[in-house]
């Protein structure tokens, strides 16, 4: 059971605009850039500020893509601008190392998300323990959620938690949810752990404002949003608009309206070319639940090979492809060209 | 009550967006792009591409804005590219007149929309007669449908079927819906009427797919929808998205998915500069629940008296202010520039 019945409705809003709109940038946001966001944030009083490379600690490589500036200097950066709210950091075993963590922790981050495959929440035992030694608070969230379904979804974040999470979840990553579909799996989780839960949406279907709300509804206490939506693919949960969103449904989030207004006109004018929309890739990938920062690769075999790339993303969908297994795109471009000569 | 039944569910999506896009853009469509998207929108097999000035026949004018093209050269230039897709107009009563509807039928709209104000069904009556003696299909519309509640609502689409309307229903036109509020009225339309429901959104809120979704759990069966949402503010239900989503759901709509991902493409490619997206302002007129047509000259009032744009949109909305007293926007601005002395 989950043990925070609101008798007055509060949510909180954890904000990983300066980390998941990385994805959006290939990972090239500047000091000044992360700087300006993070004091319109905190001024907001946006409670949690989640800060570097789009795929967490360690992951800036040449193979997923260098960031412009390293951990720490995002972590510095950040943790400088913020009074009152708290500075978040994710990390995918993998990439990032128990190092990583310490280092973090030492730079000031209050929150660390272990993530992990939606199945595969073992892999998080050993880093969540180690953010529990580290004296943080320690979340855990499984990703890609939409491939499988509660009862599997529920164990998975039991068992984080019985490793020492304190909040844990699920990302739609692929932009794939309808809000049934959230409030099975959020119920399912609320009903099986005793720490907050969390939902962590993306605009695919243009259904992240929606699946928020079946979240909240379903027993969600934390709700991942970012400034005008800035994040992979077709983006997040457009951060300001839960906030007028949840206004309008009474549910308390801490955050001033206008000033969430000023913060993503900050996010607008400073962090992105422009904001987030739904393109024909989007929507096709939603549909077929594929990972959307699969995006590039996968224009790119569409293009080497002279097939359709919905044509293509339908296919990886059907294949179940995830992340970590970029050389299957190839491989599925050439199958499809086979099939129709 | 509803007589439509689907054994087999079937929703027939209407399509605005070179009606409702219009306003994104002035009124500027020429011909060449009003001929790529119908022709593009009618091989997806879209079952209703709608044209016209953004506020529709007879209204291009100084004060409203004169479009690019005449109401006889959209409607015949439409015509000629749809060959298995009807053609929609728009009309509200004072804009438009019955010569009007008499020369959009003789160029070939086969369904003619008459709107009002959500209290004032009273005023299609005239117009809604001579769409049927006309011989094409006459629908009712109410807009800015979130200041009644159900019953109300009911009554007037009661009344304009008693007045001859073949499909009548409800238009979101501030974006200010919660799913759970569509939910209610279209029920509540469903079981006072004879003939098939519509509900058009708009996506200030971020909720415009969600609430469709809800329109038609609800009982709705005519669901209006642009590509990439081209439409006024916030844009509205994204046509493309929305067909994706229906499919996951099961849901006919008769559209082919990668075809409806095509004629958004050439929506997005010739039609727009830009997406539409949620900005600021968009947030604040769909929470007060105020037109978001109001946006130029809310800015305008706003920078000429020194006030927060989004303060304005709020203190419009608590006046309750509706289209045509846009002369009430430069008296809340004084009046609230007053109250900050």
């Amino acid at each position: 059971m989950n043990t925070h019945p609101p008798e007055r409705p509060r949510i909180l809003l954890h904000d990983p605009t300066l980390r998941d709109g990385h994805h959006a940038v290939g990972h090239q946001l500047d000091a000044d850039q992360l700087r300006a966001y993070a004091t319109a944030a905190n001024a907001a009083g946006v409670p949690v500020v989640e800060v570097g490379h789009g795929n967490g600690l360690g992951a800036s490589s040449l193979q997923i893509g260098r960031a412009r500036l390293d951990d720490a200097t995002m972590l510095t950066t950040v943790r400088e601008a913020l009074t009152s709210a708290r500075m978040g950091v994710f990390m995918a075993p993998g990439w990032g190392t128990s190092g990583d963590l310490a280092a973090a922790v030492h730079r000031g981050a209050d929150v660390i998300r272990i993530a992990a495959h939606c199945t595969e929440a073992d892999v998080t035992e050993r880093h969540l323990g180690v953010v529990r030694d580290l004296g943080a608070e320690a979340q855990g969230v499984l990703l890609m959620s939409h491939m499988t379904g509660p009862g599997e979804l529920a164990e998975q974040c039991a068992l984080m938690a019985k490793f020492g999470a304190q909040a844990v979840g699920i990302m739609d990553s692929a932009g794939h949810y309808l809000p049934s579909e959230v409030t099975g799996r959020v119920h399912a989780i609320a009903e099986a752990v005793d720490v907050p839960v969390i939902f962590h949406g993306h605009n695919n279907l243009g259904l992240a404002v929606a699946n928020s709300l079946a979240a909240v509804d379903a027993g969600a206490v934390v709700i991942d949003a970012t400034a005008r939506g800035f994040g992979a693919g077709a983006g997040n949960t457009q951060l300001e608009v839960l906030v007028a969103v949840l206004e309008r449904r009474g549910i308390e989030t801490g955050i001033g309206l206008r000033e969430v207004l000023s913060a993503a006109d900050v996010a607008a004018d400073r962090l992105m070319k422009a904001p987030p929309s739904i393109d024909s890739i989007a929507v096709a990938s939603g549909l077929a639940g594929v990972f959307s920062g699969f995006k590039r690769p996968v224009l790119e075999s569409a293009r080497a090979e002279g097939v359709d790339p919905v044509d293509l993303f339908l296919a990886l969908g059907e294949r179940q492809v995830v992340a970590g297994q970029e050389d299957l795109i190839g491989d599925t471009a050439r199958q499809l060209k086979a099939a129709t000569r």
